[in-house]
């Protein structure tokens, strides 16, 4: 089959890597639309020293599945969780299987990924899709349930001054997510096309440069994707403020830095919170009931055979997403 | 007067300084003992960018108080906050005294520090230290202040497993602090000689090399007072776990880095909170009820003539604190 596979060196499409066998408890799944995603094209860099099939949004169709429980999502259009997980491990018995020990990732971590004509992840990982919700609202679900992470990890009283920093394709899903809230949330980003967006969605905006660097923001959500990011959150947050991370990068080449100087937080007592993964459900529902606009941020659909160009596409200045279809 | 100036190149004793003239609020105030700290050693490695009379560790006797307040403390011995603060803006009107925005820190940013034979601080930053508890304990009162803030910063429920990382004289007074807590404490440094007073105080210790970085401690407290430590401290946390951060170390010449790769937090959502200065109080009180050992952290006494020696002798292996008498 055709997959998009990075070697460790380059990403390049293989027209014929071996079928995909499922094991016990998986399901064997079909994309139908495919999502590129920074993390991607980090990899592409060296993130995580993962080599493999790339490729973690997606919606699909089981196709198959091995074992007893799940046959009942055969034929079902599906979305699912990248996090496969052994079960057994303190983390997993202590509720946050999310971080188990052993775990694999789908296309970041030990596990081929999702651009390919089949993939495989296990049953228990699947959410079937509502049927009045059409395939480029589902493939958003992963980064949505990213964004929506930020609020499971944040305690949100009165109305707080929030700025999400970065105008990307996590950084607007995560202004729309955030100024559900009662607080004064602003997006702030480099990409006046990006922030017209905003505009239109009723969210605050400004241009970085435009923006005074006053430490006096109680919240900063850091979705620059740039190892830069926590630089300036440290410069937007108020002392005894919040920064939620959302940045992964990887260090530079022969480096194992970020290049920030972590001072700040000591000086200022600001608290950084890790964000990764967030809850499906609510992602599903948020744009089943139409709260959330991602048809706003599809910016070019690809054919996975173009993937290569599709992930160069990603990486240019003013695109937002680029969807991969089989 | 002879004083320990930091030129912005290298520290050296001064003989004859100007006399220090207080300002309306302030009082002037001869130190007894002075503490060296490891922000001394790295202010003369350029952090802060601090010039002028270094030191920010004392007790001392009021000599004269300029204005109608305060008047009482002439004559009595002192323990003064570091942090000289406007009380007009955002922060200080918001309870966030220590974070103002205009402040002033005794030999560290903006105002000379008490390593001379006389300095000023203002009359609210003073708390007198009381009868029974002699200068050898009262000198430690900031550090172990600040020590006291890391309990202020965290909700601790339980037992959970909480490393302090780092065995020098923040770390060693943060271990006492925390083993006081319903939970298990270990410190955890490179030095047997330094570890052996944990024995003493019946507070777990080990060896880093001895120490297998597994992700399963609850909390960190990285008091390593090095770039390396929050390295470290993120191989040692479980995911979301917490890491204090107390190190504050000068970007090495040349770079604005720390040369540490951020993305575990992002990864394993680990919270990371800044810390700084503590309650004066809460830190006498404790000494006053020999809860807390100080005098076993006393490595070297030596004159304020020899300042600069000091600096070197506080900077070597086995050595926790230094101290300075006029």
């Amino acid at each position: 089959m055709q997959a998009l596979v990075f070697d460790g060196k380059q990403p390049a499409i293989h027209p014929s890597v071996p079928e995909v066998v499922p094991k016990p408890g998986e399901a064997l799944i079909r994309p139908l639309r495919m999502g590129v995603c920074a993390t991607d094209l980090e990899i592409c860099k060296g993130y995580m020293g993962f080599k493999g099939v790339l490729g973690h949004e997606f919606v699909g169709v089981v196709e198959r599945v091995v074992g007893k429980t799940g046959k009942e999502l055969v034929g079902k259009r599906v979305v699912g969780s990248i996090n496969c997980v052994c079960g057994k491990c303190d983390m997993c018995r202590g509720g946050l299987p999310e971080h188990c020990r052993d775990r694999t990732v789908l296309g970041i971590a030990g596990r081929d990924g999702c651009f390919a004509q089949q993939f495989a992840l296990p049953v228990r990982n699947l959410l079937e899709v509502p049927a009045g919700l059409d395939d480029d609202h589902a493939v958003f679900t992963e980064p949505l349930a990213a964004a929506f992470q930020v609020l499971r990890q944040l305690t949100i009283e009165g109305r707080p001054y929030i700025t999400v920093l970065g105008d990307g394709r996590l950084g607007l899903l995560c202004a729309q997510v955030m100024t559900q809230l009662n607080a004064t949330v602003r997006c702030v980003g480099k990409h006046p096309e990006k922030l017209a967006l905003c505009e239109k969605w009723g969210v605050k905006h400004r241009l970085l440069d435009d923006v005074g660097l006053r430490q006096d923001q109680d919240i900063v959500v850091d979705c620059t994707g740039s190892a830069d990011g926590l630089r300036v959150a440290m410069q937007m947050v108020r002392p005894r403020g919040k920064i939620v991370l959302k940045t992964t990068v990887a260090p530079a080449p022969g480096s194992q830095s970020h290049g920030v100087d972590l001072s700040p937080l000591v000086i200022h007592e600001i608290q950084v919170i890790g964000s990764r993964c967030g809850p499906f459900d609510e992602a599903l529902r948020a744009m089943s009931v139409g709260k959330i606009d991602v048809l706003s941020l599809i910016s070019r659909r690809m054919k996975l055979a173009e993937g290569v160009e599709a992930l160069k596409t990603a990486n240019q200045p003013g695109v937002i997403k680029v969807l991969l279809e089989p």
